[in-house]
C-alpha cells in the first residue's frame, strides 16, 4: 500500500478545518477510497499560536522547504491567501513536482493562465473547487456532472457576506452601516470588508466559472462591477414593493455575440429561488441545453464547509480523478476554444435607477427625456418623499433591458441634471426567466 | 486517436435525448475532452416508429448481439426499464466486456448486489447517476464531492410526479384525483402512475441513495413507506393553517443506533427550502458533518435532463473517472462497511394524524387516551368540521416524535374506535431542523 504524503502550506481558519478532516478521518477516508493520505507537514510562519487542534509531534515547521524537498510529499495544500507569496509559492511547488490543492481565488483571477501553464508544463495538476462557493461543489458540476451540456447562463451569489449583509438589511429594515456592523460582531464580515462588499470577491469568483463553464478569459477588473455599498434601505424597501428582493448577483450569460459578464446587485422576483437565499450562504443556478435549470446552495465560506472542498480535491488528486479532469478541461490554455466576452458597454440588461431631486415642475419629463434620447424605455416609476428634506423627492425608474454603454452614459446625464441632489443609484433588475 | 464506441439498448425518450446529444455533440464532447465518443448502434424492438431525430444509416437495429459482439462498443447505454430483460441484458454486456451506463432505478434497488458484483469480477464499471434526480449530480456529488463528510442526513424530494400533484393541490385548490388528471394531461404522470403515487418510485431511490451515502444495505419493500395518494385538499389547507407545505420526501437519518429511513407525505416549514419546490422539480438536501447543509434543485425526469445525466455517465466511462469512482466506492460489496438499518418500528418522528369522528362527547378523551398509553404525546389538535357530513368532525393532531412501531400500533387501536367513520391518514412532520 502506497501512502500519499500531503503538505500544507497556511495554518489559518480553513487550514485548520482541512488538518481536522486528514488527520482525524484517516482511518474513514482509506476505508473509503482505498487510498492512504497523510498529512505529514504544516508550514506556516507562526507556529506558536494553539489552534485548538492535537497536531503530530514534528508536523508543524515554518520552514517551506520542509514540504518542497520533501519526496513522500506529493500534494501541496496552499491556504495562504492573497497573491504573494502565493504565486511564487505554488510556482514552487510545481516546480518541485508537486500536485497543488488551492482555495485561492484571487490567485487564480489574477495569475490562472501562468499557473496551469506551469502545471502543464511540468505535467501536474491543480484543484481548486474550493475557491468558489467553498462547501458548494460547483465547478466540479460544471467540470464533470454537466459536461454533456452547452452553459447558457449562471447567475451566482458568491459573497456571503454581501448576502449575510443585504438579508439583515431586508429583515430588520436595518440600514447598510448597521448590517455590515452586524455582519462584523458575528464574524461574517472582517474588520475591512471592502473586497466583499465592492463586488471584488465576486467578480474574481465570476472569472474563475466563466473559464471553466464558457472557456472565456477574463480580466476581473474588466467586468462591471457594483457592490452592495452602493445599497441602501430605501432601495431595499423599494424592492419589497415591487415583489423582489435585492441579491449581489454574478453573472454569466451566453449571448449570440458573446459571452455578458457582471457582478451587481440585482432585483430579482421574489420567488425566484435565488431570492430565498438568507444569511452567509451562497448559491449557485446554472442553466444547461439539455438539463434545463439546475440550483446549488450551500455555505461558500468557513472553516468546515471550505475544508470539506478542499479535503475532496485532496482525494481526488490522490485517486487520480484530478489529473483526468485537468487534462480535459485545460483551464486558461491557450488553444483552448474560447467563448469571447461581450464588451462591457453592449451588455444589455435592466436597471433599477434611485434618484434624489428637487420637487419642482418638468423634473420627470427632463429625465424621461434624457433616458429617451439614449433609446432607453421606462418600464415604470415611482415617487416618494425623500427621508431628509422635504423639498425634495425620491424617484425610482424601472427600464426596460437596455446596453450597459447607454445606461452608464445615461445616467452621467442624470447626475449632472442640476436640479439632481444625489449621485443617481444605479442597480441590476434580473432577467425574468431566472426562475428554477 | 482511439474511438470510444457506445451501444444505446432502448430507442425511447431517453434514448432519444441520448442519441441527439451524442450524434449532435460529437465534436463538441471531442473539443471538451479529448475523447472521440461515437454512438455505433442503438437496439429496440421498435425500429421503425418515427423519433424525430436524423440517424447515420445502419445505427438502428432490433438484434442486440450487434452491440454484445460488436467488439468497438466498450460502453452500453440500458435504457430500456424495468427489471426483465433488463437484468440478463445488463449481465450480458458485462459479460461481454463492456462497461454498463443505466438510468434504471428499479433495476439496481432490485439486483444492485448482483449486478455490481458481476462488474467487479469482470473488471467493468456501472455508472447510474441518471438513476436518481434525472439531471441533477446528487450521485456524484456524495460519492466524490462531499467524499470527506460523514453524510448525517438526506431529505429529497426524487419523485416528480407527486411533487407536481402536490404542488398543483397546493396552489389551485385542487383535490387529489383533479390533480392527478391535470399531471396525466401534461405528461407528468402515466396513465397508471401508481408506482409514483403510491412511493414505490421513491423508495426504490432512497436505497439506491442509502447504499451509496451510508453503505446500508435495504430492501425498499422494507423501508416504511406512504405515497401521495393517501393526502387530500383538505390536509394541504390544514398545513398551510400550521405554517407548513406537504411534500413526498425520502428521508435518510443517521441516528446512534442505526440508520432510518422513511418515504412519506411529510409537513414541513413553509420558509424551508424543499418546501418552495414546486411542479416536477426534484431537489435533495444533504447534511454533512463539515459541509453543513448543502441543497441541490433540478429537473428530476424527462427526455433531456436524463439524457444530460446519461451523457455525463458516458463520457466519465470513456475517460476513466467512473472506474476510479466505482473502485473507490464499491456499492454493495459485501465487505463494503455498512451502516446497519434501524428497524421500522424504532424509527422515531412526529405525526400527522387526521381523524373523521362522530361529533360526540368524550372523543378526544379516547383519542389522547390511547396516544398516551402508547407514550405519544400531543403537539396541538385541531378541530374542523367534515365538509361531508354535519354530524361529524375532522380532528386534526400532530404529536411529539414517536417511534414508528407505537404510532402504527396507536393508529390501529384509532381506526377501531366505534366513533371512528374513516380511515386515519397518517403523515410525517418534518424534523425542525430540516432547513438549509
Amino acid at each position: 500500500m502506497q501512502k500519499i504524503g500531503v503538505g500544507l502550506v497556511g495554518f489559518g481558519t480553513i487550514g485548520t478545518g482541512v488538518a481536522r478532516i486528514l488527520l482525524g478521518k484517516r482511518e474513514e477516508i482509506f476505508r473509503r477510497t482505498g487510498q492512504r493520505i497523510e498529512l505529514l507537514k504544516i508550514c506556516d510562519k507562526d507556529i506558536t499560536t494553539d489552534r485548538g487542534i492535537d497536531l503530530p509531534e514534528g508536523i508543524l515547521t515554518d520552514n517551506l522547504s520542509e514540504i518542497t524537498d520533501n519526496p513522500e510529499i506529493s500534494i501541496v495544500i496552499e491556504l495562504i491567501g492573497g497573491l504573494e507569496p502565493a504565486r511564487t509559492f505554488v510556482l514552487k511547488f510545481l516546480e518541485a513536482g508537486k500536485n497543488v490543492v488551492t482555495a485561492n481565488k484571487a490567485l487564480l483571477a489574477n495569475h490562472g493562465p501562468e499557473l496551469f501553464d506551469a502545471a502543464r508544463r511540468r505535467g501536474r495538476t491543480i484543484a481548486f473547487e474550493a475557491s468558489v462557493c467553498g462547501g458548494i461543489p460547483i465547478l466540479s458540476s460544471i467540470a464533470t456532472s454537466l459536461q454533456a451540456n452547452r452553459i447558457e447562463s449562471i447567475n451566482a451569489i458568491v459573497n456571503g457576506t454581501s448576502n449575510f449583509i443585504l438579508s439583515r438589511m431586508e429583515s430588520d429594515g436595518a440600514d447598510y452601516a448597521d448590517a455590515v456592523c452586524q455582519a462584523q460582531n458575528l464574524g461574517y464580515a472582517e474588520a475591512n470588508p471592502s473586497m466583499d462588499v465592492d463586488g471584488t470577491d465576486a467578480v474574481q469568483k465570476l472569472t474563475i466559472l466563466a473559464q471553466l463553464a464558457f472557456g472565456a478569459v477574463a480580466s476581473w477588473k474588466e467586468i462591471p462591477r457594483t457592490g452592495i455599498d452602493s445599497v441602501s434601505a430605501v432601495d431595499i424597501e423599494f424592492a419589497k414593493k415591487l415583489g423582489k428582493r435585492i441579491r449581489l448577483l454574478a453573472t454569466a450569460s451566453r449571448g449570440e455575440n458573446g459571452l455578458a459578464l457582471k457582478v451587481s446587485p440585482t432585483l430579482i422576483p421574489e420567488s425566484a429561488p435565488l431570492a430565498k437565499v438568507r444569511d452567509a450562504f451562497n448559491a449557485v443556478e446554472i442553466i444547461g441545453d439539455f438539463v434545463g435549470p439546475v440550483f446549488y446552495q450551500g455555505l461558500g465560506a468557513g472553516e468546515r464547509p471550505t475544508a470539506s472542498a478542499v479535503c475532496s480535491d485532496v482525494i481526488d488528486t490522490a485517486v487520480g480523478r484530478t489529473a483526468l479532469t485537468f487534462g480535459a478541461v485545460r483551464m486558461w490554455a491557450a488553444d483552448r476554444p474560447a467563448l469571447p466576452l461581450l464588451p462591457s458597454s453592449e451588455i444589455v440588461g435592466g436597471a433599477y435607477l434611485r434618484m434624489t431631486v428637487r420637487d419642482q415642475p418638468g423634473v420627470v419629463a427632463e429625465i424621461a427625456g434624457i433616458l429617451g434620447r439614449h433609446n432607453i424605455s421606462i418600464a415604470s416609476m415611482l415617487q416618494a418623499e425623500a427621508a431628509e428634506q422635504s423639498d425634495s423627492a425620491c424617484l425610482i425608474i424601472l427600464t426596460h433591458p437596455a446596453p450597459e454603454g447607454a445606461l452608464g452614459t445615461a445616467v452621467e446625464e442624470l447626475d449632472c441634471l442640476e436640479f439632481n441632489l444625489a449621485k443617481t443609484v444605479r442597480l441590476a433588475v434580473g432577467a425574468p426567466d431566472t426562475a428554477v
